[in-house]
């Protein structure tokens, strides 16, 4: 076994407890407990390595291998170690795992950056606690601002400021954090992949080219409380009934949209079993390749109200450095699918371009999830993903899946990206 | 104002904050720190009396004027004090409180009881916390066996052992309690009616002819978890779709079959809001006023696999009885709608017979609410119930209501009943 392997197995059987409920799937969010381990498991791997631990205004953990305050902006990579209600063991730690074997590739190759190096972990990409997505991130760059972040409240009422009390960092200090983005001069995120896209391509590894525009929608469905065994069904207001047809009407409008639309999380007062509800409040998820697509879905919505709660219009990740990324990953991982040609749409991800000319090269595609690569690419950082083959698709769910060989493969690019950038 | 009138207002002003949410509606589960307030209420109301107070093995709570261990079984009259998420609040505790008022009548009347006379509070009636209507009077008549009453867990996984023990309630001794069931000769119990049924008779007051066969099941749709962003719409499993085609389908059979059926709860996993869910559970509530409705309401709906959770099949209360008060009730609410002799149905409560021939009486009804009243007639106790007229009809709501007079008219007609059964 390599030793980039047992590290990698020793990394991943010391998260696989953490946060994992009955059904195998992870419960890790935001400043609770579980969060605390990861964050410490995040800074005693840091030690180990040498590198120098900063938590940020927003409570985002950084490592550097290098000074970025006195050797210039550096190249960082990352991702984040939280996770959705029952999700899966790899949307997140896979790339903070990964940065941090590649640093130990790269040194072990004896290499000497000639600018810092840096790994992330993100506060709470996921939004499962607080309802805003990429919420770490979004509080560094500015785009989520202090007070609406620490007025959101969890299931339980509890606010982000408490909750972040509560988990040892300082709500106070929390806004947007010029001093931290100073530091960064690219950004490259490695995530596993959330469709099946480099399935169909037969490679183990890609380079992102776009994030879908994509956004969360709040639709609230009124009724009239009332006794279940004694109100006749002429006399019901009954907002289940309604919840009924939104489903519907979702779904037929996606597929009317040629886009993505989802309700995966309902609410329903009071929630008893004799009791027709007084209210249910369904919430909507809408993406498309573009914008026009989900616009169109929320049109054909429009009697329900939806309320926005986010908005994320498409990212396009920096061109040049996607195909120069591509290309050097290539070198690495061998990828059997050497020159896909031809736009190739699997519903999730879209593989938009070819290698360059320069030889073997990952696929570049396109994905409807969004991350916190998104989020620093809009404001100004040129930014990369690296994606890894997911044998099923199959993501947000205990059975989310890559192979140990494929993020091997993950590992190997991405640190021959970090190479390529700090040349 | 009358000592009846003023009492009534003090007592409903005592209890109005006891769980009060902030939509108006209360939140009075079995066995937390709002039901503890409110049996503390309890018992110092009997000692304001000088009421001997028991609490049987079933947890509920008996307030004897006279000693039926001594002087024979008794006549025993009251409700409950819990609520259903959100609930009205009416449904219980204007039971509770008339008892006691109408002990408070027949003392001011100096009436001398041939036998004792017994207010009682059962625990659990709605169910809400442990998901089983009528818990206390269940474990009292033996209908819900000890281990499984026990056994059953809230929403947080707490069990109802835990949580008697946590309220004060020795679990170790819950189960049937003949010593307690040898104490009642005949049950009566006033509730606010949860239809229109006196509505449309004009009538403050009525008497419960039946109560209509009712039941719970459970519904569970299986799906694949899944990313709500990257998932193609043809590759989805979304147990989401399934629930809307279930409500649809349970609103149709209903109307088809003539029966009330409702999906009130619902619980999606993992519920979040760019997750296709794992799995959603419905809970259907289904009750008519024949046995045959429901059960081809199930029939309807054979394919989704629903799990029984909970059934009760139509309850007959004893014909006499209900004649008799009808006529004693009606000798002191001289209600208006003197002789409705046509079965008159409401939807929600049914007027089966009229008074009988010695001079104006309150009409007879069926209702589709289960109640203890029908787990002791269940069990051979002689039961009895008398309705306060509720203007809109809504019940398990805020909005829950009667007036003022009505219920002071409910007290009347209830001391003139227990004046009735122990003369």
């Amino acid at each position: 076994m390599t030793p980039t392997a047992s590290e990698f197995d020793r990394m991943w059987a010391e998260l696989a407890p953490v946060g994992r409920g009955r059904d195998g799937g992870y419960r890790r969010f935001a400043w609770t407990r579980e969060d605390a381990t990861l964050r410490e498991w995040f800074t005693a791997e840091a030690a180990r390595r040498g590198l120098d631990v900063t938590t940020d205004r927003a409570g985002n953990q950084w490592a550097w291998w290098g000074d970025p305050d006195t050797d210039g902006p550096g190249v960082v990579t990352g991702s984040h170690l939280d996770s959705v209600p029952s999700g899966g063991a790899y949307d997140g730690p896979l790339g903070v795992v990964s940065a941090l074997l590649a640093v130990d590739v790269l040194r072990a190759r004896g290499w000497h950056p000639a600018r810092p190096i840096a790994v992330a972990s993100f506060a709470d990409e996921e939004g499962a606690r607080f309802g805003v997505a990429c919420a770490g991130s979004r509080i560094l760059t500015g785009r989520l601002p202090a007070d609406r972040a620490l007025g959101l409240a969890d299931h339980d009422g509890a606010t982000m400021a408490e909750a972040m009390r509560a988990g040892g960092h300082n709500p106070e200090q929390v806004g947007r954090d010029d001093e931290t983005l100073r530091r960064v001069a690219t950004f490259v995120e490695l995530h596993v992949e959330q469709g099946r896209g480099l399935v169909d391509l037969a490679a183990p590894v890609g380079v992102a080219s776009m994030i879908w525009p994509h956004g969360r929608w709040r639709i609230t469905l009124d009724g009239q409380a009332n006794h279940a065994g004694t109100t006749p069904l002429a006399d019901r207001d009954d907002p289940m009934l309604a919840l009924a047809r939104l489903i519907g009407e979702v779904r037929a409008a996606a597929e009317r949209r040629g886009a993505l639309a989802t309700v995966g999380k309902v609410q329903v007062e009071p929630n008893g079993v004799n009791a027709i509800p007084s209210r249910v409040t369904a919430w909507l998820d809408c993406r498309a390749a573009d914008e026009d697509a989900v616009r169109a879905v929320l049109a054909d919505l429009a009697d329900v109200g939806p309320t926005e709660e986010s908005w994320t219009g498409a990212t396009v990740f920096d061109a040049d450095l996607a195909t120069r990324l591509s290309g050097v990953s290539g070198r690495t991982t061998h990828s059997p699918a050497a020159t896909p040609r031809t736009r190739l749409t699997t519903g999730a991800s879209t593989a938009v371009s070819g290698p360059g000319a320069s030889g073997p090269a990952v696929p570049i595609l396109g994905t409807g999830a969004g991350h916190d690569a998104g989020v620093l690419s809009e404001a100004g950082i040129p930014t990369a993903m690296l994606f890894v083959r997911n044998p099923t698709g199959i993501s947000h769910s205990p059975e989310e899946h890559a192979a140990r060989d494929d993020c091997l493969a993950g590992v190997h690019a991405l640190a021959d990206c970090l190479a390529e950038l700090t040349r």
